[in-house]
């Protein structure tokens, strides 16, 4: 097998490779190549087959102040072959098809042993430049300096070392393009509407924000068997789109008039959505989400990624008096180990279709294409192959 | 029957009786002779054996602007037996025993027909001088002046007229000083622990204030099996009282030291409690509450009344990354019809034990002693007898 082979060869010792570095906040990735160093103990080196772009890249990409630094290998929704594993991992071996993901299941903390927590305590999540377990980093570049590591991922270079507690072994069946998005993009949507929120089927759901994440929460609200997926943006072509995602109904947040958004939601629903998913991280849309909600029973989950140090605001009498829920949830509330390949699955049983989220597909070395599509709002998801 | 026998002379009749009525905020109560109109359709005429003081009687009492109005019969934790049914009124008859109910439970609308909430939409809840069906009062001064009601039940005399939505039929075997604290006090704590936060067996609770409400979720969270019922309170004499409700341990909210209130329970607990009880009403208190429950699953319910307008603030960052979750609750999210009905059983199985929530009983004739009982933080409940 090529696998075995390869690693025969490179097992052990420095990998010299390719890499799309991001050497300054909005400058152009850097093709370069660069060294991934082997496993420590409890690490996996993988070789990735493809990753895409998802907006959080864009964030870190652009933030000029901490928690960003520089120079940085982003990326974080991949699937990649194991390449060799570190002393201690025996959960996969060289020649595994995984998707490394950017929150920990260790199997050993309260949470990892709790099915109502997917943020593991023994490695919780944070924006960190290194890898988990060490405060290291298995990057360097040819002139011998550190590249920092991104999400516990890194997947924008041919080969990178992910923690064991990262790693999630799939089905080698799964075609490549379409796996890498169950590492954030599609987890996070779907698991959000199936896991964190619960769906009931026949409820009325709303999105704020039909971007990738917002059309993930359709498709999983369709797979929960909502009856009303209503969706939110300021963008009119994002209805068209929708639709193949599950939407129903469209409203333009520019064409309220004089009412607020709650106020048309609360009239074309009759009281309030069952479930109000806030997609966009804009304070004052997770408040219309709240308001938007109905009273009894009504949930908001936030999914959306607000900058440092926003504050949301609810007024004390609605929190007591409404009986609404409020909550957030990152990668949708899912537990990487056990809940990711039951979604996985699905996919496989052609319950939960993707394709639709893959718009564009490009070669490693046009991987600032991809940056331009989805900046440019043009892609959903664009995929970048390493090999091709 | 003495029921039916008073029932037969004054059905369909004004009654003539004694009420405590509040004429000005914060003046004691006047006892005085009022006019109790018949029931009008849809409406149940009670007779008040006994009722408790409750603090939002306390705090409608004190306030001076609206929805505060004078003069009024304040009183909302009471049972009685039916005197007379006006038209339309099927479900109880002359010498039921009965609980009078602030909330609503139509039994026809959304809300009604759901299990998950009890915020009736027929005849929503709201701090209302008037019937809920009519807009008009029942009472009457001897100078023919309409005395305003509260909160549906106005308990404070002798009779009073309700809507049959806010009638709950009960078995005539319970105590009436034990009956009369179901109305409000209890159902709201035992139904916040174990309704609307469903507290698992086996948990850590934190309940920050130690009244009447707070103790009652205490006396919920040990129905629900908690492990450990952690009080807050700033007066270190609760310590002692909450014991007897449950309450594992104690925390002097103003004995932490340089350390928040949040960092107190995080470090106790291990990283933070499962349930987090407010039961004051403070918007810093609910902050710290959120910030006390434990990532992953911490859930927050807000039973206290803050003054109008007061607003709660949360992180963006923390209700995204936390997976907390945020949520409040009237009467304990119980259903007045279903679910209260089964909570008494649960008292007469002696599984629920509320004597010690009965710390003083007086006269009717001595309604302002309860008053000052209740002000002075003497009693925890004081039941008030109309005729003894
Ligand atoms: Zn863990
Ligand atoms: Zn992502
Ligand atoms: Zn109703
Ligand atoms: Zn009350």
């Amino acid at each position: 097998m090529d696998n075995e082979k390869l690693s025969s060869k490179t097992a052990g010792k420095p990998i010299r490779c390719k890499a799309a570095v991001c050497r300054e906040a909005g400058e152009p990735l850097v093709l370069e190549e660069i060294m991934v160093a082997p496993s420590s103990p409890f690490e996996v080196r993988i070789r990735i087959i493809c990753t895409s772009l998802c907006h959080s890249d864009i964030t870190f990409w652009k933030l000029k102040v901490p928690p960003a630094c520089f120079p940085r290998i982003l990326g974080h929704e991949a699937v990649g072959v194991v390449e060799s594993v570190g002393e201690n991992v025996d959960e996969v071996a060289e020649g595994d098809v995984v998707i490394p993901i950017f929150l920990s299941d260790c199997g050993e903390c309260v949470d990892c042993c709790s099915n109502k927590s997917n943020l593991c305590s023994k490695f919780p999540f944070k924006v960190h430049p290194w890898m988990p377990r060490y405060e290291t980093s298995r990057f360097t570049d040819l002139k011998g300096d550190a590249l920092y590591h991104f999400l516990f991922v890194s997947s924008f270079s041919e080969y990178t070392v992910v923690d064991i507690t990262h790693v999630v072994k799939i089905d080698p069946a799964i075609p490549p393009n379409k796996a890498c998005l169950f590492g954030c993009c599609i987890a996070t949507g779907v698991g959000a509407a199936c896991k964190t929120a619960n769906v009931e089927a026949g409820s009325t759901v709303v999105i704020f924000g039909l971007g990738s994440v917002g059309l993930a929460v359709a498709k999983g609200a369709k797979l929960c068997g909502a009856n009303r997926i209503i969706g939110v943006d300021v963008n009119p072509e994002k209805f068209e789109i929708g639709k193949i995602f599950g939407v129903t109904e469209f409203i333009n947040s520019k064409d309220c008039g004089d009412k607020s958004l709650s106020q048309v939601i609360e009239e074309i629903t009759g009281g309030g959505a069952d479930y109000c998913f806030e997609c966009v991280g804009l304070t004052s849309l997770v408040q219309e989400a709240y308001a938007s909600c109905r009273k009894g029973w009504g949930k908001t989950v936030v999914l959306g990624v607000d900058k440092p140090g926003a504050q949301l605001s609810f007024s004390s009498f609605d929190v007591l008096h409404s009986g609404k829920i409020l909550t957030g949830a990152l990668f949708g509330g899912m537990k990487a180990k056990s809940d990711l390949p039951v979604l996985l699955k699905r996919y496989m049983d052609k319950e939960l279709q993707v394709d639709e989220f893959i718009t564009h597909e490009v070669k490693f070395e046009d991987i600032n294409k991809a940056f331009e599509l989805l900046t440019e709002g043009k892609s959903i998801r664009c995929v970048i192959w390493m090999d091709k």
